[in-house]
């Protein structure tokens, strides 16, 4: 499967297109408004910056975007389609039919927030393809979709979805809103309350959020982290125990506070006061900066989002290693490796050696299972010499020779380059002992591995 | 102010002592459970384990944890009370009535998540210096605490909060369950409702959060996140446009599912389906090491809660730097340095020489003015030796020579040592080049550092 038609190009078609061409498919995107090329080109400029950030290897090559002139041409012959036009129930249902005319096999995506799949299919051809699949904003960052719908056509998406690092979460029932929707909607009737009774700013209900239970759900959620306060009593334990205070007048449920202009402009001032020294297009960099930081450090940690992202990395096409020297590492320099010199951190550059050596013992059959069998590589000795500056956003390769390879010993030296124009930003010569990690003291290697490095060392000093 | 009182020592009890004794407070806790001790000795653990390793340098000397007998002889002295006691309103007024006893002056904070100051306090004489000051766990990692009541109190805890590294946000009106627990409470009603109804299970609802607006919610917030998604129309126009779903019937908001044993069972079979893998302590140590990760990310970025702590930090006491060799760095290691051999990856080293040049160029005058000014010091070649292990939660200390100062170059040889036994754990020789960051070329710099530089490697020679 390497094509999808996008039908509605607004922010969030835009995010869809984006998160099928920084994975290779090619898009066609169909949306009357005249503008919905300059739009979508402004998702993808901020998608291209930020999603591959996330990775410490580089995505596939990016796929071709078309715009058509119509569903019809944007459909025919896609292996996935994707509807996001307005929450108009009229228009989800005249795309679907003119979808029907031309594509018979696709699964068919719908956005919608509102709509239940029966509400969108009912009647025609596509209902048995025809799925909610709900994502959120910014769609090439967040790797939730909510999927509502047939089985197997929620099955064949799932497989798609996550292809492109995405997080499909099957809704067990039709339901107005779906789940996080309800989340949302939730507290953020409870939220216009505040405002509207004076009793907190838009910029107060924000710190109430990212200072404190922000940080816990982008984590672990709502259940998990009250299985947590509930101690070893279980979470049980803890419903029934916290369960009476659902009780009290705590929020004002029933009602909804009017929208008067007064509030309107209320919040509108009270949210300009707060963010408005920086544009949308500030915030929206801002915001994928933070996305982008927080979801390598769940990376790091291997949890929540962070282990979507990993699982991803791990199924992405590893650098072609057979030649000399040997491409270690192929990967776009994050916004977070950077200093106040604008530049990339020295430590950083560490980072790329560390990996390009992994990359090496992964080679050699010194990776994964050698580690877990207790015997591994450490460096005892590095070498850099800093040549030119490296700005996040560049993409870089790593070229490794193995210049020693006896015994104990395995020496490599890496030549940083920028992808763009071959320019090397750093060497490193790098010496590596072999150890066994029962008693941190170095050991002989295994000896298919000793032959390796020794073919390798031999290769690579001709 | 040097002493604070903890009466009620439970896990909140115990966060706020954690937060009180690791910035250097001494601190006297009050709680007639025979558990106490070792309940505020877990959490105790968990804080020194986490807190310490969200900054760059280290925290003050803990301070001394004593246990009194009596709220009396707890609050004695104290210059700040924090009550953690039962959320039973009697209980909570006969604390204050023994505080008053013997402390006329020290502010006292309630962690009530419910009762408002006018409750807590009417009749009173520490009515006036009574505050509800509400912080959320973990306490020794988050930084919100909402304060509500007095405002001459307010602002002596605000000040007390603020050198503890916390976020006070100021509620403006008494409320029923301040800020963020009338949110939460409008989540969780809903969230119960999706169980209750088959919709959801806590995984599921877990995920449709942590994969999602969980993230968003981390580092911007409700108003923040939506004023994006309304785009150049602004806040104003958001609201209009997204105002009347308000009334679609998303949510049940009117009822509270009743919490029959079949529902609380059913709750609590979920969830150990989700996390029953994990005990409670291996769950928070799971949620401190992401919250570390996500509050380090977002420090970088000088975001949100990382902006907290980042303020924080640079209150915080330098290393002493007058003697030979220099201290440079004074820090633990944290969770997120370490890879898949268990140790500190080899990249991390190079933050700790990147940083102790940085304590250097600050020490000579080429500090953050400097930079500003338009010039800098870049390396050009690190040398380093890896000699030792590195694990988490290790002190280490780098100690710093200026081995070579003429012209345009500096030399550095830093040495980074375990605190616990002195052992070196890496060398690194630094060659640093003076440049001119608008032409981001070498240049000589100016006079005074100059100066400061070839003092600094004279002293440094003998």
């Amino acid at each position: 499967m390497t094509r999808a038609a996008i039908v509605g190009g607004g922010v969030i078609g835009g995010g869809w297109a984006a998160r099928f061409l920084l994975n290779g498919w090619d898009v066609a995107v169909f949306d009357p408004d005249r503008q919905a090329e300059r739009k979508i080109g402004e998702v993808l400029e901020n998608a291209r910056r930020a999603l591959p950030m996330l990775y410490e290897t580089r995505l596939p090559v990016e796929g071709a975007l078309s715009f058509a002139d119509s569903i019809e041409a944007a459909v025919d012959g896609a292996d996935y389609v994707q509807e996001s036009v307005p929450e108009v129930l009229d228009l989800k249902r005249e795309v679907y039919r003119r979808i029907e005319r031309v594509n018979h096999d696709a699964v068919v995506g719908s956005s919608t927030s509102g709509f239940k799949p029966s509400d969108l299919g009912s009647g025609l051809e596509t209902a048995g393809r025809l799925i909610v699949a709900h994502p959120f904003n910014p769609v090439y960052l967040l790797p939730l979709v909510e999927l509502v719908g047939p089985e197997a056509a929620k099955d064949r998406a799932a497989g798609v979805l996550r292809s492109l690092g995405m997080y499909p979460l099957t809704v067990r029932a039709e339901i107005d809103a779906h789940i996080a929707d309800r989340l949302l909607e939730a507290v953020w009737r409870e939220a216009l309350w505040l405002v509207n009774d004076g009793v907190a700013t838009t910029e107060e209900i924000d710190a109430a959020i990212r200072m404190g239970f922000g940080l816990r759900w982008a984590q672990m959620g709502l259940f998990e982290t009250y299985r947590i306060a509930g101690g070893e009593g279980g979470m049980a334990h803890f419903v029934r125990q916290f369960g009476p205070a659902l009780k009290w007048p705590w929020t004002k449920l029933t009602d909804v506070p009017e929208l008067t202009d007064d509030l309107v402009e209320r919040i509108g001032q009270q949210s300009d006061a707060q963010s408005g020294v920086l544009s949308i297009r500030e915030l929206e960099r801002l915001r994928d900066r933070n996305l982008v930081a927080i979801l390598r450090a769940l990376k790091r940690e291997g949890s929540a989002a962070g282990q979507v992202i990993a699982d991803h990395e791990t199924a992405l096409p590893a650098p072609d290693r057979d030649g000399v020297p040997l491409v270690t590492v192929e990967r776009m320099i994050p916004s977070d490796w950077t200093d106040y010199n604008g530049h990339m951190n020295e430590s950083r550059y560490g980072q790329i050696w560390s990996d390009a050596a992994d990359a090496v013992m992964a080679h050699v059959g010194a990776g994964q299972d050698y580690v877990a069998r207790g015997l591994s590589y450490f460096t005892v000795e590095t070498v850099t010499k800093f040549l030119a500056e490296t700005h996040a956003g560049e993409e870089v390769r790593c070229e490794t020779r193995v210049s020693e390879g006896a015994g104990k010993k395995v020496g490599l030296f890496h030549e940083m380059k920028r992808v763009a124009d071959g320019e090397t930003l750093a060497t490193c010569a790098q010496l590596l002992i072999h150890v066994s990690l029962e008693t941190r003291r170095s050991c002989a290697p295994e000896p298919q591995v000793l032959a390796q490095v020794e073919a390798f060392a031999k290769a690579h000093a001709q």
